[in-house]
């Protein structure tokens, strides 16, 4: 039994509480907030659990294994990394943390220190990304030709993080899951609609060596909400609605075959193929039960995990390299030559 | 009763030739294709149209005041120029010329001989978008925060020109209907999915002096087909789903209110505002007859046609910045210094 | 090639007209309208046609094989039987008479010339249905359990029929088509809504031996359009919406299973299944120029068409039981009894 | 503060607990199940509350001023005659008992005590319902002409009570909820397509003096969840779609305009008017806190509640009515003759 400390009761917290409780291989022994109501809700809804103030003290339990950080992101590396240092394994809510050299630190720690760091990615975990990524995976798909996704919806506007800390990193954590290729390069647009406020809208472009674009578009000022990504692939196409109370995933057997034509090699006849829809059932399991019982058993085996810190540090490089891409008016940023610098 | 002649009786000639047809103020008197089986076509459709092979036919006959170019985008220039110097009226598909270049010397040939010059930018004249236009000028939504539209399905791929010229120049002319205010930078990215094909996807962003942006998502290879445009402004928020049978158009009375906090006027306090939504009733009158009814309007008074050869311009100028950002991954073409230069 | 004449140039004749002359086995030699305004669009549309203004004129004409009558209901009749005792072969619009007396008549005269009576069941032939009837018939549904329809808008408001004749004989001529099995039951319940008007809502069931129930939903009173039918079965589940333009039938791998329990016999098991949900591609072509494909082959061949004038008659006699419920409160009338008084 | 006793924690009776204890006029001080690991539950979630096995205990409790009873309806009647007779107040699950004359009993025992008995016919306080009751109430919709409900989904098959009891029970409340007229006929027709089970569809139609007619379409088995009910009106139509996400009620603008002929009285012209549509924003405060803040209010005042014992008594006449009919294989019957006759 992994005796977990949660770090921050506010929005997530609690769901994060409620999941180490019902999972079968963890045990909740702690919880901590600064804020004093948010320590009686969850003494009242965890009795047993020790409400405390700090990290300091969860570290101070002797019970604690684990503990699973649910606080703002600018409040993520200190506690993740005095966590580490304590010889506690770590999940942190995403994104990891609020720069790419913290991330680093991170990961460092936790390789030396051999325990585990995971980054809570939930969407990873969904069975709609989960059977995304087995339909891709197993080449019903094909080659992957584009991921466009749109994320919008009248959303609480955020006075810290742009729109794209807060939406695209779902998507970027996404890609991380479906496919193992890594971007070259990317752009972003993005406008503020409020003001003195970060961005509310952006779009963002990814490229990749094998052809393969993502396209983002996230905005926090929609009069509906939408939450569609369409995947192309060169035998198959995906549209992921994941408002759709049953049918979220529907693969499209549709598409385009090029014919060599013999006698003008260089004229490509173009055939369209329009064939069957078909929507797999898909598991109600709950994708943050899912996590943690892979964080659980990652603990256990010393396996490491599906969205581990490097994932978590991969996703941040990109919501970096967004920003600066943001501030010079959408100009494309090469990742390659900054991998090669770095 | 004005003489028609139409060029072209491919794909959308037969559309303008029934149109100008059923025009009260318009007569079509002749029909040029290349093609003897259009041209058997037409002469089966419309009894008593004499079917000529080229423009030249047209401009012959004495009988033509005006004509309607409906070739491929490559073959407009040249009869248009013809038509204009034999004192014909003139009226070509979109976008009205492959290059602005072309463009201009249409302007201004038009303009020197006091001929009507318009193009055929037919969703500016279909009910919904006349319908936005009004609620915009209207002052019913406020300051223009965005327009975001994605126009993707398994379409035709085609062997000269890319999406953009195909299916992002109805977003753009549909711009030049709804606001007056000029785009400032343009951004545009792109792939293709078919080797030795123009581009089949692309993602155009616009950005204005006010702070408006326009995005544009464009793909000849979606598995489903959308046409959606999101519009938001200062006070309300618009949804158009042009495929939606008969509530194309809802405005959304949501947004957000930003109230000034006396004590420390750094910090603005956000509101959410979610009211009714409502779906104005739309005209059911065809977008063409409205255009070509117009296009007899403006041959007989003199007036200035709502989508001119310089809207047609304008339009062709954002096409050329499109694919000039293309062509540099996606670089943002600041449209301001290109005006200045000019 | 197969000489038709066309009775009645309104709504429906122009369509008929178009399609006996684009199948390659016939060629329409004549129409006939009373009314002068329908003949000479009917002049304009077919050049060499001949345009009359009776069933008499047609059948004078030496070249007409087969008669296609597209009058109102109450005028199908006499000139169908004057087309036989002619010896045409004969199409009639659904419903093909306004009492099952006409409609044995027409069956009987037709049988005992050998000459083919089809009545216009166009559903019959439309590619949705077809499938519905190969699924059905291939055993992939198991066994039907019910068929469930709504069919409501607004609609033009007829005066002499009620919304039973007008919208309800669709789904009796698709159960038709579906499955062999006859009602051994029929209850209506029906309202109108306005004055002096034939009723504008109905409710129609019917009960089959095998404890299939049928179920249609009619009304021309209603805010929105729906075409939609839910067919249950024992293995399957089918939903058409015939509004949606792509994926017009979904089969859903769901049901119930019941599993006997050794120890309690009068207890059953029932165990929920969920599984995938698949949308057949369906053809594109039209269900007119499919019938009429079908109509010549049977003229040519002396095959008993799929929608013959037995057919016909079963869907009328329907109508009529479905009237005398309806006049009764909606007490349900016993079929079986009716057949063996019969 | 009014002290509650929770009758019944299995699936609805912890929605009870948790209303009745964020409800700031009432407290739970006791919940009684038979089934000791409900009473677990109980205890978990509610700790101070006492956890007891019977209403007799629940009625021992002096702190205990109100019942509320979640069993399955055959344990509706002695609990809450018990309750009534021991002087408290009582709200009953729907539907109110499994018989009127149950019912009856219920509802004279409150009277001659004084006391409050009330029947949670939630959806009769969803902001939705209380929407259409307002916009019927104000004469926006004009004479009520229908309301045409569709209830369906892949649901728990009952092994006591038909569907009708479970799901046509709901539009019976909705009805109660909307207008005062009460129906003067009633038919129904079922089928059971489970062996030994009872019925798992039906068709449920009423007709009320004034012309209106209420049709209610409910299934067990059908592949899709369906929550629309359209109602027609003489001014306007709205459609209720309780599954849409925000726009669940949408009023639409359209209808039928009948003008009198001055020259032919008997010929009436028949206008069809199709207009704006509107979405009413909706409250999203949660039905059942509402009804229980009702609830207590009552109780407080002495006033009626709006879901009294009568109207739970006249939903089970209805449903009483409706099974009779069934029975006779959807004979009508004449509900003013058995208001008559009793």
């Amino acid at each position: 039994m992994i005796g977990i400390g949660v770090l921050g009761y506010g929005y997530w917290g609690p769901n994060l509480a409620r999941c180490f409780g019902e999972c079968e291989q963890t045990r909740v022994v702690a919880i901590a907030d600064f804020d004093q109501a948010a320590r009686d809700r969850a003494a009242r809804r965890h009795p047993g659990v020790t409400a405390v103030a700090t990290m300091a003290e969860l570290l101070d339990d002797p019970r604690v294994d684990a503990v699973a950080i649910a606080t703002p992101v600018h409040a993520h590396f200190e506690p993740a990394l005095a966590a580490l240092r304590a010889g506690r394994h770590v999940l942190v809510e995403k994104p990891i943390t609020t720069s790419s050299g913290e991330a680093s630190r991170l990961v460092d720690e936790a390789a030396r220190r051999g325990l585990t760091l995971m980054v809570d990615h939930t969407f990873a975990f969904t069975p709609a990304v989960q059977k995304i990524a087995e339909l891709v995976g197993g080449g019903e798909i094909g080659a992957l030709h584009y991921y466009d996704s749109t994320r919008v919806n009248l959303g609480i506007v955020q006075s810290d993080v742009s729109v794209v800390w807060d939406l695209a990193v779902h998507d970027l954590a996404i890609l991380e899951a479906i496919t193992p290729e890594r971007p070259v390069a990317i752009a972003a647009q993005a406008a503020s609609h409020l003001a003195q406020r970060p961005e509310t809208m952006a779009f963002v472009t990814l490229h990749f060596a094998s052809g393969m674009v993502a396209h983002i578009n996230v905005n926090w000022l929609a009069p509906v909400k939408v939450r569609r990504t369409l995947i192309g692939g060169s035998k198959r196409m995906i549209v992921w609605d994941d408002l759709e109370p049953s049918e979220k995933i529907k693969v499209y057997d549709k598409g385009v075959t090029l014919t060599g034509d013999r006698d003008a090699a260089h004229r490509l006849r173009v055939g369209y193929r329009s064939g069957d829809m078909w929507a797999p059932r898909l598991a109600t399991t709950e994708a943050l039960a899912t996590e943690i019982d892979h964080f659980a058993a990652c603990i256990a085996s010393g396996r490491t995990p599906l969205t581990d810190g490097l994932a978590g540090l991969r996703v941040v490089e990109l919501l970096e390299s967004a920003h600066w891409s943001m501030r010079q008016g959408g100009r494309p940023i090469d990742l390659s030559l900054e991998r090669k610098a770095s």
